[in-house]
């Protein structure tokens, strides 16, 4: 690990058994599970060779969580120069920057920087909220455009993940589910064909609060698969095993 | 109860702690636990008051299990006489005639016995099976029928469904989750909005093999619900309680 600046509020948090950190503040931006579940959840062919983008990289999370599993590229693009840098920040501290490039810039102009169609992966943890929701958009700026589609909304990133994606790549999204058949029709409305689907639920007994969508760009809607039900509490309130096994790095797919 | 005519290779099953009987036969055609999953998640508004039209009733499974909860008429559509023959009996067989009707024909042609536009809520089990999947279909033709789209496809259920409905009326189906976003598709090409969602797990750890679909008339895309997975067996096979909850009819909404 490197030794990188720090700015007030900021600390450092570790995940995987420690091998991986990543610059967090209260104040500015902190990951959530959800991060941590797409991170967990796409799974790019080829170990992800070629080029994968994280589209509202935020302070890197996503892209940081991969890496390990990734042997080609990664480009996280994130609009908000506060956590872009912070972003960088981690991959310097992780030695990752041959791997990892994170880029300060809106997706409306990611085409300046990676060719349409040439991308073999696309992963995005986007803002989840409609403007009109204004639960906890009293919060500070930063939290604000990372939660409410203030910056991008649901068809932006859809139509970007689309325009980038070669056919046949894949696109891998956290959301929540109560938006779940507008994403859907997002999907469809650019040649998205949703894959595999996976509900994540707080409880048992209770209904789903986080959902992970595999869509495939130009495939088919037949054959859906909806993967096993992820419960990420026990009634007690702490972790469940499988989601204490993702956050340790001990649950990869391959 | 009511002695009813049996035929040769028919049984009588019993559901909900004996109170509903049921004709049977391994031959031509027994209901599966989709149909009692299906009865126990449409929860039809103002307790079943108006119109219920089950699409595709078999042997009137999910008509039957539906009966306690509904104040209202319901009327079973299928188009296999020997099929609806069964079920007529079983509605003698449990002296539910004031309140489910039996109708033999096909779908297409139900506007001639209800007219398009009264039905406060539409419930079906349709054939889960496109004609391509050859799977199991050298069954007989009892079951093939009502396994295949042969006779009616998921267009079919869909268009019929909406076109019974009132405005705000509910479509509350069963189906394989492998089709779930043509099902999706089906539903918003006619104005039925997709609102709350069920997956049905076979237990903890494997992917869902049943999907329950609330949907409505003229509604919004918007606030999706999942409502909490229904996990059906133990790893040693058995049912769980819920399962066990419900079948016994110890488990209703209301």
């Amino acid at each position: 690990m490197k030794d990188v600046k720090m700015l007030p509020g900021e600390r450092i948090d570790m995940l995987y058994a420690d091998s991986v950190r990543i610059i967090q503040s209260s104040e500015v931006f902190s990951f959530s599970l959800d991060a941590v579940l797409l991170a967990h959840f796409a799974n790019p062919k080829k170990r992800g060779k070629g080029l994968t983008v994280d589209l509202g990289a935020g302070n890197g999370a996503v892209s940081l969580f991969m890496a390990h599993k990734i042997i080609g590229k990664i480009i996280g693009v994130e609009i908000q120069p506060r956590l872009a840098d912070m972003a960088q920040r981690s991959v310097d501290m992780n030695e990752l920057n041959e791997k990892i490039q994170i880029i300060n810039t809106d997706m409306r102009e990611v085409f300046d920087e990676i060719k349409a169609g040439t991308v073999d992966t696309v992963v995005s943890n986007p803002p989840y909220f409609t403007v009109e929701e204004t639960t906890k958009k009293n919060l500070n700026e930063h939290y604000a455009i990372a939660r409410h589609e203030i910056k991008a909304d649901l068809e932006l990133v859809t139509q970007t993940a689309n325009r980038l994606l070669k056919s046949g790549g894949h696109f891998y999204m956290v959301h929540r589910p109560d938006r779940l058949f507008e994403i859907l029709a997002a999907l469809q409305a650019v040649n998205l064909a949703p894959k595999k689907i996976q509900f994540i639920y707080p409880k048992l007994g209770m209904e789903a609060n986080v959902v992970l969508i595999d869509a495939i760009k130009d495939g088919q809607l037949t054959g859906a698969r909806i993967l096993p039900p992820i419960i990420t509490h026990h009634a007690d309130n702490s972790y469940t095993d499988e989601v204490l096994a993702i956050y340790e790095g001990r649950s990869d797919h391959d």
